[in-house]
């Protein structure tokens, strides 16, 4: 039987989501509680893909096999009372055996935030503090340069060695509300780094030390030595995986 | 010369705002950040009151003395370099010898919030997570009875030692909001766990355990003992201070 989980987790204490040896990850911590409803077999939980450390996610989705049959509620009910208090399963879903979180997802969407206003220690681990001011008509315009089909290659982390780094993103959104200033970003997948690369230029276009022109400028370049400042992990979110 | 602050905090991990030997405490950072302001004198922070473990604010006072004269600007500065990141001074003010944080308060208003939604891990230190609905009409009817001048004896702590537990609330309100609920009180003043348990009372009342009449039951009774389960701290936050 395959199960698809929806969940949620603040990066701040995970080493990212993929397991490493010795480090706290979100993967190992849901193996474990998967593990351990699965009559304690190893049972592997495979995710939509990674998230880097401090990064959080609200719709983070993941599937697994399990050998025996439970109901639904129990296992949301099961795993959340096995899981630390910083990963929730939203919601469980039966899937037929072609399911699969990673190869069939179809698109994505990150969101960013960055807070231009006070300091707020109570959000110190959940947005990005930037103390000076961003001209965000701008970066409204800069960020129409990143829809459509891409050649990504200046926004990815050289540690993506990917050979194919041609994306789609579909939809783009800037918001600001009071001193929060929201980014949205919607594609068929997303690259190691890419969003706060992206994020990270944009910033700089805000600031006035890019034009909204330089988007177009860099993916033209295709070459990650040209890019600006990687936009700190702590603003970013997994919003919402499609399939 | 005197000086206020007005500042926010995530109590989270600190073991309240109190000095105590050997613990993290909201007093201690910042006892030891404008004792080094101060030419490295030994200096103390005199609050508007203590908040306990756990509990945020978004608008403490306090007060100092300061032996040299530096400017809002570079007082402001340079405490928040000098803060752990989970303390953020907000604003700083010249005031008269005559100002003190604590004996001329007039005004206190605390809020506490409930999540009676889906879990969130990213809230988990920020909102009270309560897996039962709530009639907040029930609730609403409640807290009025809160307002007036009372004896709070049944509301607060036993540890709580001072002779008069006469208390002024001016003002209270609850708002739902998708599915968290805010409850607030503007008081001349509060008592240890005092907001907790008129919180864990109206918490009673929104699930049935108890009436809405029980308030003013309980308040004639003046017996600590007769008290519903105090509502957990990290629902709590002290927003505003008025003199």
């Amino acid at each position: 039987m395959r199960y698809k989980i929806i969940f949620s987790y603040d990066g701040t204490n995970f080493n990212g989501y993929q397991i490493q040896p010795n480090l706290r990850t979100v993967q190992k911590e849901l193996q474990k509680a998967v593990s351990y409803l699965n009559q304690q077999t190893d049972t592997s939980v495979q995710s939509s893909g990674r998230t880097d450390k401090g990064v959080h996610a609200l719709g983070q989705v993941a599937h697994f096999d399990l050998d025996v049959e439970i109901s639904i509620e129990k296992i949301k009910r099961g795993l959340n009372s096995n899981l630390p208090k910083d990963i929730h399963i939203i919601c469980v879903k039966k899937v037929s055996k072609n399911f699969h979180a990673r190869f069939k997802a179809k698109k994505k969407e990150y969101t960013y935030k960055i807070n231009i206003g006070e300091y707020d220690p109570l959000e110190r681990n959940y947005i990005y503090q930037y103390n000076r001011p961003l001209d965000v008509a701008k970066m409204k315009e800069a960020i129409k340069y990143f829809e459509g089909t891409h050649d990504f290659t200046s926004f990815v982390s050289s540690e993506d060695i990917r050979e194919n780094k041609v994306r789609t993103i579909f939809k783009t959104n800037i918001q600001k509300k009071n001193n929060i200033i929201e980014i949205n970003f919607q594609s068929d997948g997303f690259m190691k780094y890419q969003v706060r690369n992206m994020v990270g230029l944009l910033i700089y276009i805000g600031c006035g030390k890019k034009e909204a022109s330089d988007v177009q400028k860099m993916l033209t370049a295709k070459d990650r030595t040209q890019s600006v400042k990687t936009a700190p992990p702590e603003g970013l979110y997994l919003k919402k995986v499609w399939y």
